[in-house]
């Protein structure tokens, strides 16, 4: 007998008729002898519908007034698919944040969690039923309700698999598993089978929205078997699981993409020791996340550098006029700024042990004709910015060019 | 400076726009100088939603679930309330039951308060904040959400009002106050300034839906001061209070009808010591209360009686054949149900003191040729039940006949 934790989104909860689906599915697992705990998004629309009740009000809402109201979302749909499993003849308990308790630190609207009490849990599926945890919600210290930020539900489902130690954690979604790069615009993408804790976390982080990245993290931290598959047939789907030797034969698992970054390019900075640091220190100081940075001096003025780097696009209308200041008082000449680019990734545990993986990178890119902007690189990883008008043609190039497109046949 | 409880009805915040004026009316009482609570139903046709959502699943959803999901319309509410109190430049904190807290007994979808903890109320007061309290709900024991049944709003708004010694509790909804009838039927109603705890009982559990009749048991228990007034302008409506001589000088101080009565006929039944107990003990087992009880021998059969009584309609079809199952174990002859009648009532602290007015009721309809089928009294009420086509004549007969239609101008 196996303890799994399975993880529904709002989408395979978005009616009467998929709620019932979900608790058929729940029941199945239930009764072919596993302990089950379902964790259950709010109902697709509904969270957004709940949030502009908010915002009708006013443009800032409290965080914790917001977290009080978006927290509904997942209660109700937690409610009805307890109900739905005992309109199927099983035995079901909805348990939410507080009730849990999942408590977390009073971070509104982006709460994390510190621990979760599964004494309530384990009395659930010790009295036989079903327990059906709302997901994306937590409380803190002085029992006020908190949320873990958009995409929390599957912290929500890892974590509750970590507390209660569970054989796997199904994360049931509206695609068949992670593939090797995105299937819209690449039609020989191909289900991956497995895939390292590393690798998916690369991916997360590189754009790739299948499992949110936090839950990754938690995930292989604690060394909880995440399956990633479809709500809507038995296929099985991804596996994100420790690394072994089979994983590593593959040099590269996955090509992603990442249209949400823009480029700031500060020509004529001071080149003396300390004037990149100040750049930087100020832009950290407002919370603005830098990715890439490259920093080359000049060929045609003397004592000075061009300063590139990338921040994400949401962050660029905010972090504007503070780059502007900070570029005049390292005496740069102008700011400019690139909108229209993407980076591209390949992802892979393999690149540890096989050189040369980038440089194939780079060539595969030139043969297109494709010019690289910047590069940035990390063990498993190598992510290159382009003009945004070759996103389709570089992610199809990279990933047949590393052999991860369907057998021909 | 005084402590007000203020509660808003579910049409008072049924739309963004009215929970914009339920703050401006919140922040008034706090800007007159006042420390203010307010309590707050669900949006108007919210929970009526969300019970929908659950009995699409189910008939006979259980009972805990049901609660954890009609719950969160006011949870929705409260956090709206509190960020539009902000939105017009105040500051307020929302409050849930479990958070309050008030906890309740394990009945749910008909939970009774135990105890409320006035900690978190007085501590958001202390601050200079509203305290926004999510009305209807509750918590028990092992933490599990709760509800107080319909129109349990008010039933908070009064005991939280208890619990923090508040000098008013507020009832803000969409008629004036209370009616000496109901206007709709009778032209000449009037609203009442002042009536008292037990003339109010009577009222609301005689029809008059202005308040939840639990609510008023905790207001009169607990000496609570209650302003019924219109959510939509600033007329004073009706103080509910301890009864004083001012009060005690009114007969009569209003009429009310219900047409929520079936009555049920047992003819011939054997007429012993025991068997009229054994009807009735037989009908309370099955949870179903009897209201009007009348028995007489008939004078064409020998030892034999007919017994009448009236049971609530929303009962009869369930109590039918447990009725009718009983019925022939006590020998009776046929069992007849009538649907058709209304019980119509005057209810008055002065009736205590003033003889005859039972029979002037008796004369006012028997006047206009009403035919009474059955009679009830208590201390300060007399009902009658009349065949239901005679409802509005009859109210308006009993109205001016006891003087309490609006004077003449």
């Amino acid at each position: 007998m196996a303890l799994i934790v399975q993880k529904f989104g709002g989408t395979s909860v978005g009616s009467i008729e998929r709620i019932q689906n979900v608790a058929k599915r729940c029941l199945a697992a239930q009764r072919a002898g596993n302990k089950v705990v379902v964790i259950v998004s709010a109902m697709s629309g509904e969270t957004n519908r709940l949030l502009g009740l908010a915002h009708a009000l006013t443009a800032v809402p409290n965080a914790r007034e917001m977290d009080a109201i978006a927290a509904t979302g997942e209660q109700v749909a937690a409610g009805l698919t307890a109900l739905a499993i005992e309109a199927e003849g099983g035995r079901a308990r909805s348990l939410l944040g507080h009730q849990v308790k999942v408590l977390t630190d009073g971070a509104f609207t982006k709460a994390r969690i510190r621990t979760i009490d599964h004494s309530k849990i384990q009395a659930t599926l010790e009295a036989g039923e079903i327990a059906v945890v709302a997901g994306f919600q937590g409380v803190d210290d002085d029992g006020n309700i908190t949320t873990l930020g958009r995409g929390g539900s599957d912290t929500s489902a890892v974590a509750i698999a970590a507390a209660i130690g569970a054989d796997a954690c199904e994360i049931f979604t509206d695609v068949d598993g992670v593939y090797t790069t995105d299937p819209n615009i690449c039609p020989s993408a191909r289900k991956i089978d497995r895939i390292s804790y590393e690798e998916m976390l690369e991916l997360a982080s590189l754009g790739a929205k299948v499992l949110q990245i936090r839950s990754v993290e938690i995930a292989m931290k604690y060394k909880v078997p995440v399956h990633v598959r479809s709500s809507f047939n038995e296929t099985p789907g991804t596996w994100v699981t420790s690394e072994d030797k089979s994983l590593e034969d593959v040099v590269v698992a996955g090509v992603a993409y990442d249209k949400n970054d823009a480029r700031v390019h500060l020509v004529g900075v001071l080149d003396k020791p300390g004037v990149v640091a100040e750049v930087f220190a100020a832009i950290a100081e407002k919370n603005v996340s830098v990715d890439m940075i490259i920093q080359n001096a000049t060929s045609n003025s003397e004592g000075r550098a061009d300063v590139t780097f990338t921040v994400s696009r949401t962050d660029l209308v905010r972090a504007k006029p503070f780059i502007e200041e900070v570029a005049s008082k390292v005496g740069a000449s102008a700011v400019k700024y690139d909108e229209d680019i993407v980076k591209v990734s390949i992802v892979g545990l393999g690149m540890r042990s096989h050189a040369g993986v980038a440089a194939k990178m780079f060539k595969l890119l030139a043969d297109e004709g494709i010019n690289i902007q910047a590069i940035s690189t990390s063990e498993i990883k190598v992510s290159c910015i382009v003009h945004q008008k070759y996103t389709e043609l570089a992610v199809r190039t990279l990933h047949d060019g590393f052999g991860l497109g369907k057998p021909v046949g």
